[in-house]
């Protein structure tokens, strides 16, 4: 038995829960996503749940392309509703996504930009489309730095160099490249990824349960960032998210299509560099 | 000259100690391995030791397969003897092993799983037969989480993602996955392996003995573990290893063959994947 | 506008400082290079400064060799111009290098040994030639841990056992190897390194100042080193070049042509490798 979500659609497989957004147009990120979120991560959380966590998209093109711009404070409300007071953020939303018991796995088609990424980051593994994923963080194109975690885990999962280009270009990632920094797990053939997941999921479904609790937590308390880090980092996206620079850029992109299905959402790496310059 | 030890056959070249692992029938790493670790520690520690000790197996199956689940109290206690109070632990002896001045590669052919993959962890540098080396941390599979350092280099060199998969799969790794995940240093093909690591063995114990010490130290002081993370991984081992579920699949486990030259020692993340569900 | 420096040549291009090392012979880290970095670091202070520098040689045989072993009072005095008292070093001049506010990007062809190839992982990015580029870091080859920052980056970039293989061997790496290991973003096929870099320059530049600066500070917070361990790693390079064993290889190479065009400097791994062993 599982819950019903309006953006989600769940079906369980045994101890293994199969998670796809369903959130038309492009699965944007927004209050009605971020409040689905913290109801399944509420679900994840008691003892008789799902052991392992698939968590894949309806939609061939979009995983998750990022969050609604035109919602950033009705989809922090929801996300708030996950924690205690001074966590109003969709970071430490994602945190404590990376903290449920169950292992969670992301299953990679389309594109995962800007906090698609970061929720992707949060996840236990990720395996990818070697043919149709795409990952980028987009936030500096627009005018603001990462702000839900994608700072945090890319500094540690790519290293200095490669996590400062990844973040500072904004550019899109296709899998194989992903795959060669860390971004994600593995890059697999498009027909060899639902097989592989299937497998991987069940096979860890059926381990002990507190093995995989605890070396889950003995894994991240080396891996994950201090809460006080998270918080900081939100704390700056959302203030340079109000800034002229991100009125000005988002405008001009939503003037060309932005968040709805079309090139500037398809290609956004390119459409952030065809964007006028920055003062 | 070297002692002589009865589980390791050792040659001195030069400044370049090999020691091969002999302890038939498989390699297991019981109270006898310890034990001559334990001394091996202790000789190398000496000043006139030498520069370089490289370590390899005298059974092409086999590098260390794991420890020999019969006999943890025993090899725990043989562990002790290179540490004080406190330190009753493979993963604190691992960590000494670490910590000494000579310079410790791994030539890997054959199976490291569990403590075998922790103690190639705890050397310097790793390179592996492209054709036949495996590694794997079978230990969640089992029932309880990796003990010996594991979770801690592993987390460290492969990040959050891949750590996790490696883990919480335990799963078997080919040289050429483990190369690109960053579990070794490199997948070498097998024929070159043996050149490749006496020339880089030889090089190294030629340079000057200050810096080798001095480099090897500074390293060390950013990427080892603690010692307080070492010893709760321990613990925790030492806590679920007793658990009903670890006897209930390591009795599965041995009625088919574990611990012996055969299929589920031979391709141990498939018999972990094969065993009934745990509860 | 920019400033005129002896050794580096500069063009700025929109928002682009292109910075080029001319330091005949060899582009030889001595007094002058460094004076010039520490000024070329004061430019980029300003606020009005370029976005984005990118820093490549007009020697195709090498970007920066290493330090002139032959002048490590003076260089260590020009670098200290650059900081407060305490911070005579060039792992701290490298250390404030990484805290620019410009983005700083390596192109690198040729070869970038000791503190060349610690200035370029000081670096925000680094994209090299893959058939004519060489990194290494020779120095306990010689007899003493690098000092400026190699021992702080590497292990953090490339993990425990890459980084000692690469500290420990002294060996030469080549563009692809070193793209393997994450010691460079990555190799690019020649003909394309000069317009991907470009690119990728115009490209950031574009980009929202106050996000730029803000990300790449969010990064470091994460990725570099405390000051300590970098002066620590200073004060043991500058006690052990001292030594009766760096000056007797330093001897050794300079009779064979060291800090000239030939073959010593061409291949410094494998001289390194034909020394006499060190006592």
């Amino acid at each position: 038995m599982t819950a019903s979500y309006e953006t989600i659609t769940t079906r369980l497989d045994g101890r293994v829960l199969y998670a796809t957004f369903n959130a038309p147009p492009i699965n944007l990120i927004g209050p009605e996503v971020v409040r689905d979120l913290v109801a399944l991560l509420e679900e994840l959380s008691r003892p008789d749940s799902a052991r392992v966590v698939v968590f894949d998209s309806g939609d061939e093109d979009f995983f998750l392309p990022h969050v609604d711009m035109t919602q950033v404070p009705q989809y922090t409300t929801e996300a708030a509703k996950a924690g205690g007071p001074g966590d109003a953020s969709l970071g430490m939303l994602f945190r404590k996504l990376s903290q449920i018991p169950a292992v969670t796995i992301v299953k990679l088609r389309g594109r995962a930009h800007g906090a698609g990424s970061e929720f992707a980051l949060a996840c236990d593994m990720r395996f990818a489309s070697r043919e149709n994923a795409v990952l980028g963080q987009p936030e500096v194109g627009i005018g603001a730095p990462p702000g839900a975690g994608g700072v945090q885990h890319l500094s540690r999962l790519l290293g200095r160099g490669r996590a400062l280009e990844a973040i500072l270009t904004s550019a899109d990632f296709d899998a194989e490249l992903a795959e060669r920094y860390g971004w994600i797990n593995r890059a697999l053939p498009d027909a060899e990824l639902d097989d592989f997941v299937a497998t991987t999921a069940q096979r860890i479904a059926h381990f002990p349960h507190d093995a995989l609790i605890a070396a889950k937590a003995a894994v991240n308390a080396i891996t994950l960032p201090e809460p006080a880090a998270v918080r900081a980092d939100s704390a700056l996206f959302q203030e340079l998210v109000r800034s002229d620079s991100v009125k000005q850029r988002a405008g001009e992109l939503f003037a060309r299509g932005f968040q709805t299905r079309g090139p500037v959402e398809l290609d956004l790496g390119d459409a952030l560099g065809d964007l006028k310059a920055a003062d």
